[in-house]
C-alpha cells in the first residue's frame, strides 16, 4: 500500500471533523466520548463487497451513502433520532486514497442529511471491502416491532422496489439509457432514504425499513406484534410513482409484484397507525401472520443471507 | 446454508439473553433501546479471517473472546466501563450453527468477564468470516491519550509479548509442547486482558492498550501528548514472567526485544502518572517522541494494517 494507516486516519479525521458540541472526545483516541441522553439506541450493519455493492457498479462516494442510510434508517424507524456513527472497514490494499476519501465523504454525505457525526473507527487489511457501521441515536418514546394493534393501518413511507430493479438492470447488464431505469439504478446505488417521513411520524405504534423484501419483514412486524398484516396490492396503485415503476418492469421485463413485494434495500419505511401520512398498503386485524390479496404468485425476496 | 437467518438469529438471542435492567429493547428489533449515562465512549474493531484469526489455529469461542476483548480494552483505556456491545458477522455459509453458536458464547465469555451485554447485530454473507463489534461505555472522567505529563512515569498492566510469541509458533508450525509454549498460544488464540487493572487504576493522566506494538503505540500516546517518552528496557526485566518469555525466546529463536517490543494483540494497558501498580518502565520527558534505551536493534513493529 502506497500510504499508511496514519495518513488514511489523519485524512478521515480531517473529513468527518466535526463542531457536535456533544462530541467531547472524537477520532484519535482509543474510543469517542459522548454526552447521550439517558435513553439511547444502538445497531449495527454490515455490508460486503460483492453482495451489497460491487465496485464495478457503483463510486465509493454511493458505498459510503448506501451503507450508511441503512444505519441510520435501523435507527428512524425505532422512532430515535441518530446522533453518533462508528465506521469499520477491511481494504485490500489496492484502493487509492482517493477512493477511501470518497467512500469517506459519502458517509459525510449521508450522515449530515440528519445531523449525524462520525466520531470514530477501524481500519484493517483483508481479502475484500467490508464495511460495518454501528448507529447510536437518542429516543424518547420508542417504537417498537411488537406495538402493532387490531384496527390500525399500514403504511408504507414510499412505494419500494425501485432498488431492485436498479439490482436487475445491473445483474441482467441491460442498458441504462431511460430516465426510469437511471432512477432505478440510482436508487440501487444509493437508496434516497425518506427520513423526513420518520422524523415527523406521530402516532405510529410499530415501524420498520424494508432492507429486506416489504413480504419478509412484514411477516416480521405482524409476528412481532401478534396479528395479522392484511396488504392489498391493488392500493399501491396510489403511489405516486406507481405507473412509473410500472412502465419500467414493461422495459425491463419484469413482474412489478416481484420489484414491490419481493424488493428489498430501498429502506422504505412501513409503519401501523391511525390515520398516519403515507400510503396506505393494508390493515392490521386479528390472527398471526400475513395475508396478500391481488398478488397472484408468490415473489421471490430479497434477502442479506440466504 | 442448512438453515435460515431467523434460526441463527434465534439462536444467538437465546444465547445473548440477558436480564440486565439497562437494556429495554435487546435483540430482535431494528435496534437496541439502553439506559444510558450522560457521557458515553462508543469504540469499533474489525477482525478478518486469515488477518487477525484463523480457523485453522483458534476455536470459534477462542475468536470470539479476542475480538471481544479487543473492544472492552479500547472502552477500559478511556476510563470507561463497557455496557452494551453489538456484533455484526460475515459468515460464508459453509459455517455450522454449532460454530456460530461457540462464536457467540466466546463474545459472551469475554463479555460476562466485565459485566457488558450483548444487545444487537446483523448477520451477512460473504467471502470470508468478519467479526465487527462495537462497544458502548459510561465514563465519569475520561483518560484520554493526550494527558501524558512531563514528571510522570509509564507503566504496563502486564509484559507484552506472549501473543506475538504464539503467533510466531503458529506461523513456523514450531511444536507447541512446553508450557511455555502453550502459554505464549493460548495468549495469541485469546489474550487474558487483565481488565481489572484498568478498572482499577487511578490518577492515569493517559492511557492507551497494546493492540499494535509498544512501540507504536508509546510514540502515539508520546505524541498525543507532546512529550517524550524514554523507556528503559532493562525495567522489563521486573516483570514477573520475564525470564519465562526469556527461556520460550530461547526455545523458539526469537529476540524477546522483538516480542516485548514488536509484538501487539496482547492488549496490555500502558498507563502514565505518578505512582501507579503494574510494571514501570520508563519516564516522560520534555521533547515529542520515543526514546528507547537497552535496546540495540529495531524492532519489527507488529500493525494491523501496513
Amino acid at each position: 500500500m502506497a500510504f499508511s494507516e496514519s495518513e488514511i486516519i489523519a485524512l478521515l479525521a480531517r473529513v468527518f471533523a466535526s463542531n457536535n458540541p456533544d462530541v467531547e472526545v472524537g477520532i484519535g483516541d482509543d474510543a469517542a466520548v459522548l454526552r447521550t441522553s439517558s435513553r439511547t439506541v444502538l445497531t449495527t450493519d454490515m455490508a460486503v463487497e460483492g453482495v451489497h455493492f460491487r465496485q464495478e457498479w457503483s463510486s465509493a462516494f454511493e458505498i459510503g451513502r448506501k451503507v450508511t442510510a441503512a444505519n441510520l434508517a435501523d435507527v428512524y424507524c425505532m422512532g430515535a433520532k441518530p446522533t453518533f456513527l462508528v465506521v469499520a472497514v477491511s481494504l485490500t490494499g489496492t484502493e487509492s486514497l482517493t477512493w477511501i476519501e470518497e467512500l469517506a465523504r459519502g458517509i459525510l454525505f449521508e450522515a449530515n442529511l440528519v445531523g449525524a457525526s462520525i466520531v470514530g473507527g477501524d481500519l484493517v487489511k483483508g481479502a475484500s471491502v467490508t464495511i460495518s457501521i454501528s448507529a447510536l441515536g437518542e429516543v424518547e418514546k420508542p417504537i417498537l416491532r411488537s406495538g402493532a394493534e387490531i384496527g390500525d393501518q399500514v403504511y408504507l413511507s414510499n412505494l419500494p422496489g425501485w432498488s431492485r430493479a436498479g439490482l436487475a438492470i445491473l445483474t441482467a447488464g441491460l442498458p441504462i439509457e431511460s430516465e426510469l431505469a437511471k432512477r432505478a439504478v440510482a436508487a440501487f446505488k444509493s437508496p434516497s432514504v425518506n427520513y423526513k417521513y420518520a422524523a415527523n411520524l406521530v402516532g405510529a405504534t410499530a415501524m420498520c425499513d424494508l432492507s429486506d423484501s416489504l413480504m419478509t419483514q412484514a411477516e416480521q412486524l405482524a409476528t412481532a406484534s401478534g396479528v395479522n398484516f392484511g396488504i392489498d396490492f391493488g392500493l399501491f396503485a396510489s403511489a405516486p410513482d406507481f405507473v412509473e415503476l410500472q412502465n419500467l418492469c414493461n422495459e425491463i421485463g419484469k413482474d412489478i409484484h416481484d420489484l414491490v413485494l419481493g424488493g428489498g434495500e430501498d429502506h422504505v419505511f412501513m409503519a401501523t397507525g391511525k390515520n398516519l401520512p403515507g400510503l396506505l398498503i393494508g390493515e392490521v386485524t386479528a390472527g398471526c401472520g400475513l395475508k396478500l390479496r391481488g398478488n397472484e404468485k408468490a415473489p421471490d425476496p430479497w434477502r442479506h443471507f440466504d
